[in-house]
């Protein structure tokens, strides 16, 4: 029995990295279709996203069947509980890929921002892609060093999204209105995928550490 | 035990019963906060969020502990499990009648949009305030006309959002790049508002007719 357990807690895990490799491969995918506004690529990420729902979907019921079966406590039971928050955060990190895919989608042919503002965000989509993929070896070796190293990456992440709006505020800007929803949303958007990944970070983090950690995205 | 685990499960509904009453008011206030640049309105909504994390952390630990202690099984693993996903959705309601309050506090003593966008904005506003209260009946009564009323207010929600954006996009939109920037994320933060209160919705909903329903906000 107990030996079973162990193998669905694995199971869990093994899921979650392997959701969390979907998140990592959207992301790119999205940012990538962005920043040189591929239109195909957008609708990959689109038509993606159902997968990342679905996978995020089974594990929560593979959870709840775990839950219901085996009636882990204490830590074990702070691990399947914490792989339900853990697989929510996945799943809004596949949306945040999405509205960004969207965001290409709708202004193909032409690019999503201007000039001015693209350095900005290929940057801030390539930190958004490292955390992701920091993320899939966080949950595959539950090491908390790359738990600190993914809230030092989100910082960066910050400073960039600020950085958007001093630009879009600043006397230099000359986009129109379009430009200027379209960056807000855009940065809005790389900015939460980030917070996601602080999230779930802080979650494996507190889990290693033994410590809890509220609910907080 | 069983009359135990049946109180147990009624101090869970209660709790979150109460935390929407809490979302409720800060709702409440955000939106009046920003329709009015009320600088004090908006400070209360910020201050009482931490109120709302932290009833919120509490039921998660009291969930946790009940899952611990009772290992329910079946219908009451699922009233648990939901628990804690609800939870979380009004955590994000908080923080999002916060982010309003913000914007209406970092504009003080200016309006946050301007005069053509007022009337949308308080209408948006409304719309979220009827839907968290809404919310509460539903806790506490688990009558699912009500999460189907609900899905419906989001419906007009959602096209006042876009009619935000058919504003801002329009010929006749004279705002600067700041107003564009603030109608942006106020007219995400509303609209993400009300997404969560569906969204939990449909998990009462689902729970009261036995049908389960994947995470999702």
């Amino acid at each position: 029995m107990r030996e079973v357990f162990q193998q669905e807690l694995q199971e869990v895990q093994e899921r979650l990295v392997e959701i969390s490799g979907l998140v990592a491969v959207s992301i790119d995918n999205a940012t990538r279709a962005f920043n040189e506004s591929n239109v195909e690529l957008a609708e990959t990420v689109i038509a993606d996203d159902a997968k990342i729902d679905a996978a995020c979907a089974e594990l929560d019921e593979l959870a709840i069947n775990i839950l219901a079966r085996q009636q882990p406590v204490a830590r074990d039971l702070r691990i399947v509980v914490s792989a339900l928050r853990i697989s929510a955060s996945l799943e809004r990190m596949g949306d945040m890929s999405e509205h960004i895919a969207q965001l290409a989608r709708y202004r193909f042919p032409d690019k999503v921002v201007p000039k001015s503002l693209r350095g900005t965000f290929k940057d801030m989509g390539a930190l958004d892609v490292v955390m992701a993929r920091m993320l899939v070896e966080l949950l595959k070796t539950e090491d908390v060093t790359i738990a600190e190293a993914i809230r030092n990456e989100d910082d960066k992440v910050d400073s960039l999204h600020l950085s958007v709006f001093d630009k879009v505020l600043g006397e230099k800007w000359k986009g129109e209105a379009v430009d200027t929803v379209d960056a807000t949303l855009a940065s809005r958007y790389h900015e939460r995928f980030a917070d996601h990944a602080v999230s779930i970070a802080k979650k494996v983090q507190y889990l290693a550490t033994g410590d809890w950690v509220p609910t907080e995205v």
